[in-house]
């Protein structure tokens, strides 16, 4: 293993892995994330990884669902561990050519949880990146990882460039990403993007970090509740073109 | 108007209206457009404007369509302005739910471009910021957002935070942005994220132009291909969980 | 009431409500399928409501997902009720401008149960007919009706014209379909799209049940697997164009 | 040949080919479109095919969009022959995810015209039949595949059973339907697909041509603007659950 560059070593990482399948049962989503764990690692990045499936956690819209009566939500605890962390990858296999019901859940409870700020007003995912590994036999990568990607800016976090990657077979029925007949340790488009999704998030993240996220001018809920509107005007303030 | 901030004033913008309409008919998604311009304009950034329906710009795949014999193609010198620029906006309406066909022509063309290389051996728009505007009557506005940021990070763009603001009136017809009745002007949320989305471009734009962009450590196609893979490895060549 | 006009006395239907909250909490979705559901009943159409989120139903792809593991499944039981009916139609509220994590889930297990087959050898939604309804306060009514129309035709329902109907605010925070402030019920645009969902789903469940659904000439997977093409020739067995 | 079935020679069909490309370019699109011509002509329906970039269409939400200055507009004389036809089906390719920037244009222009109604007061495509062809070397076919449907029954088309065909390479660059590396003549899952797709359309335009399509009960523009409301009640007249 090469040594690590030392730039990355302060970051850390969490990827959830939101196969419909418990641990019990092969992912073919988590072969492609180990990869980017590898990486990661290799680098120096402290990396932890939740396998969403084993854990109890109800659909729903409250940071902590059992304030609505479910027994059990082990939610909060796996947001515990992404909001300290600077790097979030979602992993999901492709269902009807979209994400995972799990991984839309997953989506569901980090907005659930977008209300909170930190320390400069900013909505709590400032300063974080994002990014999305996909696995299929046939068709929906790019469905996934836009979904997936969209929602994670719009909640706060960051999409350095190229942060997808995937790997489907050919269209229809056919081997998953792990079976041997897949060849897919060889498939050279998934490891090309794989790699460079994996350094680019660290790259951000580890350039975000340096500077302790983004400054708070124009961005803060906070400031703009108090007033604060910095260089932006209405319409009927300013002359304009259309 | 207050005094620019100074942190942006070596930032250049291109600003791409996908409306069906040309200049002769009013444009509700400029009406939008110009609430972000005009921030930047006052925090000191260089913008430019391109109202992409006053231009001849055939469909299709090659950086000039003009090899393909088309008389015309204004594309090229569209590119030019882009490709200099730090900062990237597509405005777009919406369409059956989803980014207008022009919008879409546009983002067929920039990844007809994304095959050239910076002198670091990345793709080109690496280290360029992208952000999406979106007007529209009834619904869409996530879903073209959605699109577009996909397609922008996907050929190198980094997306800052909450890079997508829009304007919508209640589903089915009914008043536009600009239009009197609609009161957009003092429609808090759009102004808010529109105010959120300029000032995330700006701040991702002028960091990573201080540091020259991202290092190519990890993403550059050209030593890729000449074989070197940093700490990436193959399924066969680690241990893994799965 | 107007008398039924006795055309759809031996329809049934199912609706499928996927919303995140338990019948404890009001659900707008409910609020804008109760309209759909007055219709059928005055119609003479038998009506069966099911709340997703009332009932215990694992993520997964198995048509029982007690054979995994899991402790308890409803969902067999309610798909007998859909497989008995003409009709289904799913609500769906709208989270981060795609359908609920409960909705994909229904989606998901519906596919598990896809590849059983009717008596004439076809899968076996075939000859029943799909609609959506879709609430949220701000966008994505058409990205959700897209994804459930699309995998409902995709695993054989039928869909009539304009068989999605939707109540949205204007974009950002606002009231919901139930709230008194939304003046939901006059909003002419959705109670008639709403309106002819519903007469268009029962017209076409009433024909293609008078047939006794389709033909099997040329969709038969039995037949398929026997070697039967019907007129389809491969693409070296006949001249071509392209 | 086998002998047409004779249930389907009163049928007509369109068939759009969106491809970026002029004729004088190989279309992969078309290569797969024609196994369903081939079908549908072998059982006696009429089948007119048009290479949508052979000709001169603006962007444009008119019918006509000479009327806003355009100097040609050959999009009237194509709607003229969809809307005397039974089937419409829009094939597409695949360019970043989602379909051609022609396809988009295609569907723009369809939803202009979808304001004329027939002479039962419906939109002017109730009794018409829609699918959707795919091709992509990668990804993205159950995207295109969803917003065109989707697109083609929210103005009045009916979707039948499985009505969309796709081929799709290995995930990355690759062969393109008809390289003859791709083999894609002998892909079973396409050719099923493509199989049932053309059956279906045709089962359903001619059940729905028997019963001179849709009755106007409760699905009639001109009705309802007339005030008939069939068995739709507002929230405020009945009693609700929700």
């Amino acid at each position: 293993m090469k040594k690590s560059s030392g730039q990355f070593e302060e970051l850390s990482a969490v990827f959830l892995n939101t196969s419909l399948k418990r641990s019990d049962r092969v992912s073919h989503t988590q072969g492609l994330m180990d990869l980017s764990i590898q990486i990661m690692k290799s680098e120096g990045v402290s990396v932890e990884n939740v396998r969403i499936a084993d854990h109890n956690i109800p659909h729903g819209m409250l940071p902590d669902m059992t304030e609505e009566g479910y027994e059990k939500d082990d939610w909060p605890q796996i947001y515990q561990k992404l909001v300290g962390a600077d790097i979030l990858v979602i992993g999901s296999p492709i269902w009807m050519g979209t994400m995972s019901s799990v991984a839309k859940k997953v989506i569901e409870r980090l907005d659930a949880n977008s209300a909170e700020m930190n320390d400069k007003g900013q909505f709590v995912y400032y300063g974080k990146v994002g990014g999305v590994v996909v696995t299929g036999n046939e068709d929906g990568a790019k469905a996934v990882a836009s979904d997936v990607l969209y929602a994670l800016q719009h909640i706060g976090f960051s999409i350095p460039p190229q942060a997808d990657a995937a790997w489907l077979g050919k269209v229809g029925p056919g081997p998953s990403y792990l079976d041997e007949e897949a060849d897919s340790e060889n498939h050279t488009f998934t490891n090309r993007n794989l790699t460079f999704m994996t350094y680019n998030m660290m790259h951000l993240a580890a350039l975000l970090k340096s500077k302790n996220g983004y400054s708070n001018m124009g961005n803060s809920m906070e400031a703009w509740e108090n007033g604060e509107r910095w260089s932006f005007k209405k319409r009927n303030e300013i002359e304009m073109r259309a």
